[in-house]
């Protein structure tokens, strides 16, 4: 393999045929968002159905851009669960705004790696100012700087290190966790209604999912802070150390809000790094008449918001807020000889987590804010805010239902009521959100409260009107009559 | 705030004007790629410049599409330092090629988030096939299973969090590290070489970056196997519990290649995961002829290679192959009730790691593979390892400079050689390297290797020919005829 001296320059596609798939996917974009209601949410299709329709191997040779893009259009988007569908109510709903849409198009044109201002200097000043912008929206004091992961699991994970490297004396960083007599367990505090990202960074760190106490909640699901001060005080009386609490601003069963105040003056009074999980709520917090739900996050030493999540920016796009943020790269800042630049007094951001690399991710969302503005944002928010409540009214003023948790946002827990023991009547309702899915025109998705299983419809997509939560009643309501007839 | 009865659907922005600037993103992203080269690769921008040019705060009302593409293209594309440019030869070059974009945006659309097989059958799918096509491109036999993930990072945090939990007995997920008398400190190895990534992980997992073993590196920088061997045993007979190698196939400063197969040989025999951190350098597996320096990483535990570095896919694309991918889901799967789903046969991919949300990353991925196949992958890896061959028989052509390591791949390090003392000869290439990088058309980037200081060539970009090689290299002469005429 000598190098060939008359090699000509093989390139990347040619720039014609680039331009004009570019156009193609323009237009399969548009018509998507247009007509994406058309679609099932979920489509119907079976584990390995869609692998069955590619081949097994990479092509040896070079295909046409046409082909792979009449591919796309015939395999993956029909075989694709449809977030950005005006039906899909299940998880969080979430949407893919066409403002957010161009700005991750334009994000992979520049391929911008901006782990150091110079390799990025445009990437890494608009991840500042726009992490400011939103902290602005959401009326954090300016004391938080944010920064930009790719999700909550992240953005916590980061939080938790950094209360972690608070335990001073013993430099983890430097020495680790294990084989130190000097460090004993080191435990987390959290509702039993936190999500699953807590105890992933649990794992992750090396703290053990043991040491994570899900502290009990009160009849609104909410963490209660005198249970909280039992545990602690168990902890330590038993040897251990406590380090952080995590606080929820709705969480992901029926969007409950911790009491952050009086969870912050236990924080204060124990010395416990106080980490805010707003990665869904966060964002309504753009509203002033909403803000009052997360009074106290102001004392957090922490706080994770997803734009991703409920303000309308595509995945992945999430903001971890730091009060002081020279503690998360005390935590992490490694830089060898490679990387070293002189430019002293800007921002490294690979210096504030675990990943070295680091996508544009700050254009989309300064995309979104700009295209929506303020207004627009309150508005929105304010709509589905609107539509969950009206759709709760529904579901309270039918007999046979109830609503089974607060509806502080936009999400509504509920579930029939059959006149059945409390075993059947969870089968009952499994069995009618199974049905209600496999219609096609809406996604509903459930959990578990208080042994009781409950259906979930949480709103989040644009294009969600009071129509399809209307529809989404309807279909409850007859599938519901169908089971009953024949239960 | 009482639901607004009468509110109208507010929705995204219009379906017309999102098509309209979606066809405006296609023409600023095809003439961005047509006419980077006209840029210089890192925009004359001091820190703190863009931020001057953008408002503090977001704005109130809604701004019209056009207007923000306007300023992206005045303010963003030109303080951007343009990672695809034919110039950029510093760090690893990358490139954000044509079918990448366009899987980019098409993801971008669907908004999928492929947490849950059922919540992305294709996405789920499409993400199994690529990397099992990945793992056939390169060589590795079937027993491979690859898991996308943003960052080799992430990659490598993964894989020392599932060697962490091969410590059977001690169930570091449950239980934790710290206050454990049963667990002494657990080393890692590796050489002076590798990526600061496995620093990064030693800190986030708790083990400490004092247990990362620097194992010395041979005159080729690749690491000694019989130094491991001594550092492991050394390790043992002082009560630490050795659980894992980290070997390097293209490190970063030189892109050496550890001696895999004796390394896999110790960690058999010394029952230790095996990690091969191929981010960069696997790519060129592709490559049957290239294949033999990558021999033994077959026997590895698990492989990273990034096809976001050197196989023409926008960031953020890190491929974890591990040869039982269970081990990973057995470390990290947490299902909470609200993700409980039926098709209990079907690979949910928030189950291998840390983060819940995923992105459809994979489109790209296969877009990129499809477009180019197999042959066009191979010719344009072996036109960028001629690229680096040819340069570096121009420096070794040229007294007074020289080439300071093998050059196995596509990356060069070499260094002017002044008639000076080492620390002058240091500060030497450091200037020139500033002065050259200012000139514009090229950006190149340096190491320390020996106590000297290197300057780096790293072709990666699909844009780069020849032509620009040539004029990296008339331009470091000039620069270099400059200083030495002024020192």
């Amino acid at each position: 393999m000598s190098p060939d001296e008359s090699a000509v320059h093989l390139g990347d596609v040619s720039a014609s045929e680039f331009r004009r798939a570019m156009h193609r996917v323009a237009d399969l974009t548009a018509d998507y968002l247009e007509q994406v209601h058309a679609y099932r949410v979920v489509p119907r299709v079976s584990p390995g159905d869609v692998t069955k329709l590619l081949p097994g191997s990479p092509p040896e040779e070079p295909e046409s851009l046409d082909r792979i893009l009449d591919d796309y259009k015939r395999i993956i988007e029909p075989n694709t669960t449809h977030w950005n569908h005006p039906g899909f109510m299940a998880y969080f709903g979430i949407t893919g705004s066409g403002p957010g849409i161009l700005g991750e198009a334009l994000a992979a044109g520049l391929n911008v790696n901006a782990m150091l201002w110079r390799t990025g200097p445009a990437a890494t000043e608009l991840e500042e100012l726009t992490c400011d912008w939103l902290r602005q929206l959401v009326g954090l004091p300016p004391a938080f700087r944010g920064h930009i992961n790719d999700t909550a699991s992240m953005s916590s994970l980061l939080a938790l290190a950094t209360a972690r490297q608070r335990v001073g004396a013993a430099d983890i960083r430097q020495r680790g966790l294990a084989g130190r007599p000097d460090v004993p367990p080191l435990t987390v505090y959290a509702s039993e209604h936190t999500h699953s990202s807590i105890d992933k960074a649990m794992i992750a760190l090396g703290l053990g999912l043991e040491q994570l106490r899900r502290v009990q909640a009160d009849d609104g699901f909410r963490l209660d802070p005198a249970a909280l001060a039992e545990a602690i005080a168990a902890d330590r009386a038993a040897g251990r150390r406590p380090i952080a609490v995590v606080a929820t601003v709705g969480t992901t069963s029926t969007t409950s809000v911790d009491p952050v105040r009086p969870i912050a003056e236990i924080c204060r009074r124990e010395k416990l790094w106080l980490h805010v999980d707003a990665a869904y709520a966060g964002s309504a917090a753009v509203c002033p008449e909403l803000r009052e739900l997360m009074v106290g996050w102001e004392a957090a030493d922490s706080i994770v918001v997803n734009p991703h999540k409920w303000l309308f920016v595509p995945v992945d796009c999430s903001v971890l807020f730091l009060r002081d943020i020279e503690t998360l790269r005390a935590a992490f800042s490694v830089v060898p000889e490679y990387l070293r630049t002189s430019e002293h007094e800007a921002t490294n951001l690979m210096d504030y987590g675990v990943q070295l690399g680091r996508r544009f991710r700050a254009l989309k969302l300064w995309m979104v804010l700009r295209a929506f503005g303020q207004r627009g944002l309150q508005e929105r928010i304010r709509y589905h805010c609107g539509l969950a409540r009206r759709f709760a009214a529904l579901v309270q003023g039918e007999p046979g239902w109830e609503v089974c948790a607060p509806v502080p946002f936009s999400t509504v827990c509920f579930r029939a009521v059959p006149e059945l023991p409390l075993e059947e009547q969870n089968r009952f309702n499994e069995r009618l959100l199974a049905e209600v899915n496999a219609r096609g025109p809406v996604f509903v998705s459930h959990t578990k409260l208080r042994e009781r299983y409950v259906l979930r419809v949480a709103i989040g997509n644009l294009r969600t009107s009071m129509s399809h939560v209307a529809q989404a009643w309807e279909l409850l309501r007859a599938v519901r009559a169908r089971l009953a007839a024949e239960w």
